[in-house]
């Protein structure tokens, strides 16, 4: 086994998890998911699916159906996307894993926004890439860029630059404007960008008329050295489903689809199904998730924020709330005490990057925004203790 | 675009079949499944997940219920395998990548005995591993492996062996006396060895009680630097699923759970249900497949040795006809010309490796026997013109 696999780290979030393991009266917001199941009428479409005996191997770019509903989804989303430019994957996280394997050689550096989502840290890591982290600062509880380090970061040796916009754990959200300087920045550059938008959806502000956050596919050419990773996990309840894509520039998509040929072939057609439907009533689906959503952030936060000690910002997408407590430097530590001593699963922010030691990111995703305020009433009694 | 990706073939396989896109009347042998849906009762197991709501994340070695089932499969046919070993992965070609990454560093030397199925020279060089291919040599049509060069090929320079016996295409078979001397020489070069033993049911010959070709898994430690892939494609009749497995060294488990999250987090827990119900019946489905696959080999073999001009062995496993028709040295235009001109889909040896330029694979998989019949009978009409 090579050093750089066993080197890397266990999730931190797991090592909380399985402090927690066996005990069914734990309230659980560790992961990034909420507690309600897809919508039946997208399970019965791949119910339909096997009861027709579609249980062959397919294209490894995803069936035509699905590549076209999507490029529909993401045209009234974004300004025209074309199915030539879109691959199918099997998940968010297998979308990333294959842009990094087309871009990135052994050696090559790679600059990222960070805290993250560990898998984005670790996929460079696996294939022998550098990396080049560029931090958020906290200010006044809300994780902050400072758009010059990052420009001055990313230089003609940097090959990629990975974003995770709104962000997982910080709920960091680029704005138009930013979006702009860097994509201007990456042309001078002739560095990839790969946008991590799986949240992109699961926005809270009223400032745009689609809806979502702004996206780097709002703005670029499909020419760009830019590839784009979206999911049906979030803004349509399918995580279990394993299903997610890319947007890139049509010139490469014929070559990453080898790449899935390399890694997993396809996705099962069943699964693909159930994606055309969830499309067909895309306005119906995330709509309804997302107002769920802001119900949620809307219980927990200002519960939260009352919590002496508590050090916390309204996120304005995502479904994260990333919080600090005055006195409580070790988040594995602590999140492992939440588990056993009051029931409360939340994921540390040891997890996501060194300058997030210390914070606690809370997924509030639920269909019962009751559970949030006893979890609440569950870390006041405890921090009472 | 890393130049190593744009270079990667497309499959030759693909080139072929597109030559006969939008033809209904092709009978089509060319990839590596049959014409029979998944048995209905496995079916039925994934829909009762589905309508049961388990469409959540799920654990990165799969769920505990697939890897105690599975254990006992491999227990049955290999003797002791404890699920402590197994990582249920995102199809077969999923286990091998995922081997592949936690085993190579760019530079590495990787034997590899060849013609193989492409996905298995394609990965290496995308981790920018270096091939050292040791060919088999067709020996009255019957592919044959020289021991003794690739024991030489295998030296402490060489991180890693792949070897898929029963192969794909050529149906050559290791056997038990090979195998234990490949094992004991890659245990003085420190080589680990991956076996890509997916077609190990799939096994004609009636000289072995447990009824599969001889694997590393009877012979080998738990130990050894072995690792062992499998998949319900084949002998589950589950090519569309994706679902595969590794079997590990014990101390390795838990680091390629890190990496499994890492390429696809999980596999969907409704597809597990399926593969739980279809191990619970495995000693009904697996030897009925092998029944029917063995009545398709032993209607096409005669009709086509019959051919003037073909030459071919007879496979002892697998479900793969590999031959050659003197006077068609190329077979990518021979198979676009048999697409267009007999509808009668078959890959090109070309897909394989340069030395098996000019053969044709069948895949033999059909639930109708007559299928093969008519197939050959447009081989010949078409060299008969």
């Amino acid at each position: 086994m090579r050093q750089v696999i066993l080197d890397l780290e266990e999730s931190k979030i797991r090592e909380v998890a399985n402090a927690g393991l066996g005990r069914s009266d734990v309230l659980a917001f560790w992961f990034g998911e909420g507690d309600e199941a897809t919508p039946d009428f997208i399970r019965q479409a791949a119910i339909a699916s096997l009861q027709q005996g579609e249980t062959f191997y397919s294209h490894n770019l995803g069936l035509p159906e699905l590549r076209a509903a999507l490029a529909l989804h993401l045209t009234r989303l974004h300004g025209t996307v074309a199915p030539d430019r879109l691959a199918v994957t099997s998940g968010g996280v297998n979308a990333l894993m294959i842009a990094m394997q087309a871009l990135l050689e052994a050696g090559d550096e790679v600059a990222i926004v960070t805290p993250v989502w560990p898998n984005l840290t670790a996929q460079p890591r696996i294939l022998g890439a550098r990396l080049k982290p560029v931090p958020l600062k906290p200010v006044a509880g809300a994780w902050t860029l400072d758009l010059e380090a990052l420009l001055a970061a990313v230089t003609p040796a940097t090959k990629l630059l990975v974003l995770n916009a709104p962000s997982n754990p910080t709920g960091w959200t680029l704005t138009r404007a930013e979006q702009e300087r860097i994509l201007d920045h990456c042309r001078q550059t002739g560095t990839w960008i790969l946008a991590d938008e799986v949240y992109s959806q699961l926005y809270y502000e009223e400032d745009r008329a689609n809806g979502c956050a702004p996206s780097f596919l709002d703005i670029a050419s499909s020419e760009d050295r830019l590839m784009v990773v979206g999911s049906f996990s979030k803004a349509f309840l399918m995580t279990g489903w394993r299903l997610g894509w890319l947007v890139l520039p049509p010139a490469s998509t014929h070559d990453v689809g080898k790449l899935i040929e390399f890694n997993t072939s396809c996705a099962s057609v069943f699964t693909q199904r159930a994606a055309v439907a969830a499309l067909q009533r895309a306005r119906e689906i995330t709509p309804r998730v997302v107002a769920q959503l802001k119900t949620c952030r809307d219980t927990l936060l200002p519960l939260l924020q009352a919590v002496p000690g508590v050090e916390l910002a309204q996120p304005a997408a995502g479904m994260y709330a990333f919080f600090r407590l005055a006195g409580y430097p070790d988040a594995v530590d602590t999140a492992k005490r939440l588990v056993r001593e009051a029931g409360l699963g939340l994921a540390p922010g040891e997890a996501f990057a060194p300058e997030s030691a210390g914070w606690l990111r809370w997924c509030f995703a639920s269909k019962d925004p009751q559970r949030l305020v006893q979890g609440v009433e569950r870390l006041r009694a405890w921090l009472e203790k």
